[in-house]
């Protein structure tokens, strides 16, 4: 159930409707709850508490449309298969199973226990003809990481994660095609515990089990989408995962606190690149390892590093700049010269949360809006409003720009300053009264922008433009030469660019046609290094050379900060 | 509760004197047990079920007398602890906890998750001074074992164990200075699923989760004994385990069905050395490696090649012969030139198993026994006898060997043919009728020797004779070229030479004084390997280069075997 308080009653983001015997509405439930929600039935599933069996329909829908820029990498498999055919021990050949193993394939060869339970079964259930999968990873002589009876030399997968605060994606992968055969997409486990990572810290620091409780949640999480994912793939001839996301992600899922990095002066327990077994982690893939990106600093994590990898930011002649604009925004700015990257703290307002009637990305939800003589809205899947989404909030705050119904200093005016300035139906739907008023998307059922939606898209839209100057300072570049702008994210495929230079999220003189969406580029950089012995290399020199900084220790912060809140003049960006 | 018969209900072994309320005796308890027990409340465990809370007392008593010959091992430690005081992060220095450690031991080093997750706070605990153990097994980098606050820098234990089938012994070494700080010896928690390891392999392949419930139940016992060992001991100060055992225990304790060891062509799964994580074998161990040393064959297990190593055959100028007689019979036989071993079935009639008042060498066991005018005997701690031990068995087998009360085919001479022979009190004791002769060491309580226990005594003897004649005829020496033989194992230390010889368990050419008892070599072997890394190799090479045979296999073992079986002619031995 998702949740931006963590369950203290604050946000109203656990609206459900049990089927079944509950206590009472709480004084909270009834401040927060409309009348009419109340009276069907409608609930905070913080606050109700079942009296007996009850029944709650959870919402789990995560879209993903397409359209990521596929990069392509030659498979350099890290494993290989090797199906034998052995001679039967006999009374005068009595070597043991893994010498016979070794000696067949004339290589110095060790196996853990998992896999010396399964060798005797597998070896003699098709008269000793089986498949080896082994794994050189530094240990004296090849780890033998799985065997399967029979000829299987031609299966091997792969899976790529990409551990978001808000969800999580799974890539299955044919590690010796580079073919993608499944993927899935699920909500993070840990919602429960609040929308962004700094809520997650707290709980992780201040709970007795903190860090376990979030460690099960989003090992419970890659698990269902393993389940999503293996349909037509066997989990035991998955033998290798690879694992980005920002630094408290890491942590946590290798259940270390994120305590240093929370606390400052902010710095990680490790930023190595690790290799574990999945199993010791509770994954559900028996004789894989998962291997974790490097970090880049307490606060730029593996999903920026594969953010840059995948957009080649580290091969390019030209400076380009790749925003990645999740939960938190990570953000760099380089060449093959040198790359800057910092981490952008804008919060969730883009993915629809902590916004009156914000939503994911998912059906009924506004996600493009055009004021005229009138508001005009659509829906993901044409059905009716639901709420509102990242890209529509941008697109509707762009057109109240435009109109001049929110001001370049974030107000949202009163209607009265408003009328004759704008079309009449326009104007009726700037509602409320005296300090709070809202512009209404739809009437039936009711979708507003209100004045704190702003105030909030103005915070993270403002801190994103100045990680972007800082980054453009410290390298002492300015706009114009910004060769490329990449939006990661599903956040960057959704919107609109007209409407995201419109509020000034980016430098406004970068020209719209160097900006484009390239999907999840984060997953892109998990895919890549899951395919590629080189890649991974790659990933490894790029981490320890990488420049970063904490966007709000840089000296600069405070006064770039501030200099980026208000929304460009409507005039400056031409309409 | 021990049991030869696995609860079947056959080896009445699991008497027991229940306090509470429980079922009627069976038919199977009213055969088994006599009228005096029955009305004495003693019960078998397998039989009787508790109708409420019922008391038993479980007898657990392993009483291990010294006088095993230590071997100098200079420590060679494997692993190093080093104290460093390393600078606190600030925001000019914001390391990982991870790489400050890397820079100010100026090493490669890596950690695994569990350690990872100790790290931060073991650094904070003390001001970022604290105690680092690396050990460098082969991966790039040494390992990053544990992580303690403050300086520990002088304490690293290490564990020896010696998993023999029926009884386990741990000995908790320091690794720096090599001395002994603990140790403790408990029954093999698989006791329940029979005496010998046939008995065990049994209940392994049969039942559905036998290899895992055999695995529980000696680890269990591994952790009851570190639980003794651990008094002064902190257990993450733990960092190094070695275990030798025979190639059954070996495979049940990491998971490994026995399956091919106990059926045809008989093979092990691994005979390689191995590391494992203690943790992942539920060991109580959070940051110790488990060394198994390497097995020589199928059916020649680890305990043999420590054997070897304690008894130093493997450096030997002249031909020696070590004999470790536990429930199975382990020998061998040679010098640094070219070592023979193989393993002898002996069955554990030795320890006191299958035999009418058989015990282990605890109170009351009678240890020994003289016959002139009467009989003589002499129990462990001077108390009531309540059973015979080994030791006691074979003094009295010798002794009645020497008064023709058993005749060198093994037969018990009814009491008329022996009228006359022999002093009149001894005829007495002569007891039973027809078929079923015995005599009595002690009338109240009743402990005696029967006819049938002869026979379990001679094919234990036989099995021990035949494995050395084989040796010998391998090698193509004869028994005075033996220029010494150690006894190994507890029982070596029990027994007395004389009636060792008196019954004919080993050539009756060899010189008595060329014999002796050197305690638990097995044992020994594993604490040198704790302690010094080129022992361990020595063992790796060794493992390598022994010959074996399994006894049973071998071309001449029939002949051989029917040849041990006649005792010596009391005359041949002198007295």
């Amino acid at each position: 159930m998702p949740s931006l308080c963590g369950g203290r009653g604050k946000c109203a983001k656990c609206r459900c409707q049990p089927r079944g015997p509950v206590t009472d509405p709480t004084p909270l439930e009834s401040e927060l709850l409309s009348q009419e929600e109340l009276s069907g039935g409608v609930r905070l599933a913080c606050q109700a508490r079942p009296l007996g069996e009850v029944e709650v329909a959870i919402e789990e829908e995560v879209l993903e449309k397409g359209g990521y820029t596929e990069v392509a990498v030659v498979p350099e498999p890290l494993l290989r298969k090797a199906y034998v055919e052995l001679p039967a021990p006999a009374p005068h050949d009595d070597l043991s199973d893994v010498e016979r193993v070794r000696k067949s394939l004339g290589i110095p060869l060790w196996a853990a226990p998992p896999v010396l339970r399964a060798l005797p079964s597998a070896l003699r259930e098709a008269g000793f003809r089986a498949t080896m999968t082994l794994w050189d990873h530094g240990t004296p002589g090849e780890e033998l990481l799985a065997v399967e009876a029979g000829d299987t030399h031609t299966r091997a997968y792969g899976v790529a994660f990409d551990i978001g605060t808000t969800s999580v994606v799974g890539y299955m992968i044919d590690l010796f095609t580079g073919r993608e055969v499944a993927r899935s997409s699920r909500l993070n486990g840990q919602q429960p515990w609040g929308a962004d990572v700094i809520s997650r810290a707290t709980y992780a620091l201040e709970a007795p089990h903190g860090v376990e409780e979030l460690q099960a949640a989003v090992i419970a999480t890659l698990n269902r989408i393993l389940a999503d994912c293996c349909a037509g793939v066997d989990p035991r001839e998955v033998y290798y995962a690879t694992v980005v996301g920002n630094s408290l992600m890491h942590h946590v899922m290798l259940g270390i606190t994120p305590r240093t990095i929370a606390v400052s002066p902010y710095v990680a327990v490790t930023r190595d690149p690790l290799h574990v077994r999945a199993a010791d982690l509770g994954i559900a893939l028996p004789n894989a390892w998962v291997y974790f990106l490097p970090l880049i600093g307490a606060y730029v994590g593996a999903d920026t590093l594969a953010v840059i990898m995948a957009t080649a930011l580290d091969q390019s002649e030209d400076i380009c700049l790749a925003v990645d604009i999740g939960t938190n925004g990570e953000m760099a700015l380089g060449s093959r010269e040198r790359i800057l990257a910092c981490s952008a703290p804008a919060g969730p307002a883009f993915e629809g949360a902590e916004i009156r009637y914000g939503m994911r990305a998912a059906a009924g939800a506004i996600d493009r809006v055009r004021v005229d003589e009138d508001v005009r809205i659509w829906t993901i899947g044409d059905v009716a409003p639901r709420g509102i989404c990242g890209s529509g909030l941008i697109d509707a705050l762009d057109q109240m720009l435009r109109k001049g119904i929110v001001d370049p200093g974030g107000r949202l005016l009163a209607r009265p300053r408003l009328e004759g300035r704008i079309p009449g139906k326009v104007l009726e739907r700037v509602a409320g009264q005296g300090h709070t008023w809202e512009f209404v998307l739809s009437w039936e059922p009711r979708v507003t922008v209100t004045q704190e939606d702003v105030r909030q898209l103005q915070l993270a839209k403002g801190t994103i433009l100045c990680g972007v100057r800082l980054l453009m300072e410290e390298l002492g570049i300015g706009a114009s030469q910004i060769s490329a702008v990449s939006l990661a994210g599903a956040f960057g495929n959704y919107v609109d660019k007209r409407s995201a230079l419109g509020i000034g999220m980016l430098p406004p003189t970068i020209p719209m046609d160097r900006i484009q969406g390239v999907g999840n580029a984060a997953g892109q950089g998990a895919r890549m290094t899951l395919l590629s012995r080189s890649v991974r290399r790659r990933a490894e020199t790029l981490a320890r050379t990488i420049d970063y900084f904490e966007l709000s220790k840089h000296p600069n912060f405070e006064d770039r900060f501030v200099e980026s809140l208000p929304f460009p003049h409507p005039d400056a960006t031409g309409k």
